[in-house]
């Protein structure tokens, strides 16, 4: 431990996401034994107040104002981006001119052609790249990776996938500005689609491979909201929902849908896949159980089992505590962040790449176009 | 009780679905006080040992082997056709003709054309008519109706509906013949679309509205089966698996799939309807169990409620036990029997008629069309 | 079939109990293939008026209002007694020197006093006779006594038992009569102890074996109640709640409990076994399921298994419909007749006869001793 | 946040406990706002090299291999026990008498004779104590707590808890040393008494006040093992499952269970609580969700609700994400840190203290020895 390489990161954001990163890179050296360790140089945030005092929450050494600043200084190795989606493409792409490593908050660029820019950018420069789509490492979802791998589960037939919110049902939700920005569809790019949906396609690559097409529906459920920016209400341009089939290459049909309509739903990521031979199905709502069902089991005791994923031999479970104690949504950051240590040690890139995530971005794009052409779509 | 009035009921066919309407007729006035009470006057079977069988199990007065001498009988008032699908249309009209009132087992038709001609039938004779379309009688589904209709929900946003089965994944079931007709697209008229999405469809037009435009995919994974009347392996012309997105008349968003290659469940049709202000879920797994989100609740002590639909006041429930003990799938069949012999009490039919199980059947075709042609249809 | 040989029942009562095994009688030969076919010759209650309508209605061929004619009459094979506890020492041991067969509404006396003489009197007559602790017969039920007999579970540690109600906790409630002799002490001998907790004890005993001592504690919660027979208000002579461990012979520890002050469980009897090597519970909420847990699984996909028991090869299930399609309450009554019938036609006694019965009365009277004296006491 | 008082920390012990401590005064100031923040001054422990290689992982400032040295040290504040049972009461002691704050891993004492001179020992010296019963902290548990607080569920009947695991079933097992010193009489005092039941009294005592009385039963199952210090079997001294009634002051029934022999269960902690009018059920493996019914709700949508207890107005998750996103096991610790900090600053001492802990110390006391004597105990 002595002997871990110091790995300076600069963050960009110090909202939610900027938390949750700043949790992980803390973290990390506690429960991981890893050649490198993550030191909290720098955070950089537009407004000084806050940024400082969110620097001095976090342990960072200093803050930034200017991220242009950030990724120059010398003393930074990566450039971790947490801030909202319009700035994504233009600090990836100065981070990597700048020989910086580059971890970014998903979805990587507000569609497809800035992430393209942004993959270009980090594969030129050759830098270690990775964007946060985080529930990979959920170890019961790391393991369903892991039980497909083995070929458990045969010929797959069916994928299906949702995540179901329900906080923007009310019309006095205005759109844009802090916390909000999710709603503009200037800063977001899309609605749910690049928000909730992206995540539900990320897994599904990761676990189902490529999509061959898509049939897409999306709707605005409410078209003007106050704009917290300019204090007037204006027209709404993201997607509230957004829905679609697939053929997956290799056969298997499936059913996405993304909403933030769902009352009753605060965070309902959910994905289902059924095989020749075994299903899975998980729930982010307990995100620590996997339901698993094995139809080699014998007939009469042959049931879904719930898998408590608590275990020394599940994924990462063997880093936390013991078995039969959970842990939650904050620790697949630091797995993330574990995973991308290890990558730099090994040499041996982790995942999601900028590559993987653009391969993400042009699911959404086709799923964007057919909901407004009402054709099947190639992604 | 004493002056009920008899129906004489006369059945075609002694399946599985032959057992669940006799047991449904024989049990009913058990349990419901009604002005009409059915006697099992005749049932109705091409094998002479196997209808003469089924008629003294269930203690049917006679038997035929010939539904044509059935519907010609002055001493039978109601005709049930609970004979494969590419029976209906042909005894329905018959039935029709010669004046008797006509219950029939789902798919009406085995298209939209078929069911039109029966629905004609029956409405130009003026006979009482209705479709076996039995979860519509699940308490906890009437349950979720009876809500719906109290304005609980709010404005609808969305719907989802699946009906999941495993029972066809082996390439070597065969197809066609007794117990395997489903499988024969030319007995059966469709797979899943006719079979398990009409019973989704159905219930979805009940508490949901008119569908508005459909986009589909339909699958058939094996390809061949050896077919039990030929003896020759043939292709198989059924679809194994059917998805579509849909819009309603009232603007909610849908997603309906079917499948019997869903590894792990038997009978799982779920469904879910999200409003503004309540969300409603339900799954015939545990049919007698509603689940129930109401945002209205106060938010700290806000959740799902699990409601065990057994209490006297819930539908139907008075009838049967005491609070705490279910019931199971067969009386749905008794409900649809109670609530025909009370239309024919008060004047009022009960639903589903011909006339609605016919609108399913134009939406099951519009599935077919779209997941032919890959555009977008209208039902 | 047409060789069925007929049993002619005459039943005593025509309450909730009356129901369950008219229906039960009704039915039995509609599912199952039997030697026997019984025939419901004759029903039995006080007044005159009610007693005839339920025979109209359950199609019993004969009505009586003493139920010492009936005993007496020739063409009774065999006698159901489903009336109020008080009634049962008499009735059947007056039925059994009639020579008549006997079966028994639980529980069997109202102490193991009147149960020792009513098995007494069936043993010395030779008739067979049994008694309807009916929950025996829910699949799940059976199917946890088949993989215990297996010897899946091993070595027993564990054995957890509880029955929960909610229906007497309002002080409104009055006690004594119609639908409330359950409370009234002289009536039913005991509250939960007698009611509740001795299917709990009956089911224990089938599937752990013999109980060698308790501690127990019962509490009446509400003293005084309204009288419905003297209309004044009276003290309230039952046991409310009724708590005890125990230990086995087997050496595994236990508890159990029953009340009817348990607010949100209508009728939750839940029991769980745990053995060194597996583990099972089982809910009458959700009586068609049973959870599984085998530690000989894989470490990785090691969970409970949610086992719908609706397939063919589980117990009793392959007489009614298809997997996935749940069956509920009544079905249990319809087993237990189905195992009565062929136990006559093979002669082997279906269990739990009265001495079986007997046995869990010995425990309910240790449970009622203990809880008075405050010492360990052995049944 | 410039202005926080530093609370120099000196941690006893490096095992499950000392990181799960550690993780909590590391990370509190990074999500509660508090007028004190805990510097990690020293952790001691008996091997150098061991509590070395701890101290930098956590980033400790030094460590110590005699307590003695810790607890003499001026810049020690508060001393934390998180070393093995057999070690509490001498270095607490020793502690308040050196005018530290003490804070001690759970149970205080092995038993409440040791209990009493340690509370003694810290109330002798006024100094702030607090004992680390965890779960009192879990949100959901918290949340049960406020609503038992507010009335919501009228009189309490009855309350029931278990804490279940299976970790010791196998004969191979050795006892004592490292890891195992739980299975080590002399070292824990007890077995699963004092370990999993005291929390089961703690949560206990604190949402439904004291215990009168009780009627226990205990076993060990294996009655000898292999000695990890000695190297020889030897007998086993603890208790593998204790089970008893209790009546509580309030005049509610409980039954209560610790069991190392639970095939299936890690740590399946449960209880609910029956009252008048509502219910809580709450279970340690799905720790983010409390069950609760109301009676009060309208009759036809009644039932259990699932609380996903991730809000921010539920206790405590204002600090941490969003809301549909979980927390686990370790916050629990964080939260009792938070409180205790909070309790520094507005001089009311959190609960549970020294003597809160003793009141449990004596509740386990009674169960063990009316397990030996077979009678009621008072605590």
């Amino acid at each position: 431990m002595a002997g871990r390489k110091k790995l300076n990161v600069g963050m960009v954001g110090y909202g939610f996401m900027g938390r949750t990163h700043s949790n992980a890179f803390g973290k990390v050296n506690r429960f991981f034994d890893l050649d490198y360790e993550p030191v909290l140089k720098a955070v950089c945030g537009r407004d000084k107040e806050k940024v400082e005092s969110f620097a001095k929450t976090w342990n960072y050494q200093s803050s930034e104002t200017d991220w242009r600043k950030l990724v120059e200084r010398s003393d930074i190795d990566l450039v971790d981006i947490a801030a909202p989606n319009d700035t994504h493409a233009e600090i990836a792409v100065a981070a990597a001119a700048a020989g910086k490593m580059v971890m970014c908050e998903k979805p990587l660029g507000r569609n497809a052609a800035e992430s393209a820019k942004m993959t270009e950018a980090v594969e030129r420069a050759k830098v270690p790249n990775m964007v946060w789509y985080n529930y990979r490492r959920v170890p019961a979802v790391t393991l369903a990776k892991q039980l497909i791998d083995e070929g458990r589960l045969g010929r797959i037939y069916h994928y299906r996938a949702k995540f179901l919110q329900d906080w923007t049902i009310s019309k006095d939700l205005p759109q844009g500005g802090t916390g909000l920005w999710r709603l503009d569809a200037g800063v977001a790019g899309s609605g749910v689609t690049g928000d909730l949906l992206a995540h539900c396609i990320d897994t599904a690559l990761w676990l189902n491979g490529g999509i061959d097409k898509v049939t897409a529906m999306t709707e605005t459920f409410v078209k003007e909201r106050m704009h917290n920016l300019t204090g007037k209400v204006e027209p709404v341009g993201i997607d509230d929902a957004s829905l679609f089939l697939a053929r997956f290459a290799n056969g298997s049909l499936a059913s996405f849908e993304a909403t933030r309509y769902a009352r009753g739903h605060k965070a309902l990521y959910t994905f289902e896949i059924n095989g020749e031979h075994a299903s899975i199905f998980w729930d982010l709502h307990d995100l620590h159980r996997l339901q698993y069902f094995d139809h080699r089991d014998q007939g009469i005791v042959r049931g879904w089992r719930s898998l408590h994923i608590t275990d020394g031999d599940h994924p990462y479970m063997a880093h936390w505590w013991v078995p039969g104690l959970q842990i939650g949504y904050e620790h697949t950051f630091v797995h993330q962040v574990a995973d991308f240590l290890d990558g730099l040690a090994s040499g041996k890139a982790a995942a999601p790449t900028f590559q993987d995530a653009l391969a993400t971005d042009r699911v959404t794009d086709a799923v964007l176009r057919s909901a407004k052409n009402g054709k099947w779509e190639q992604p």
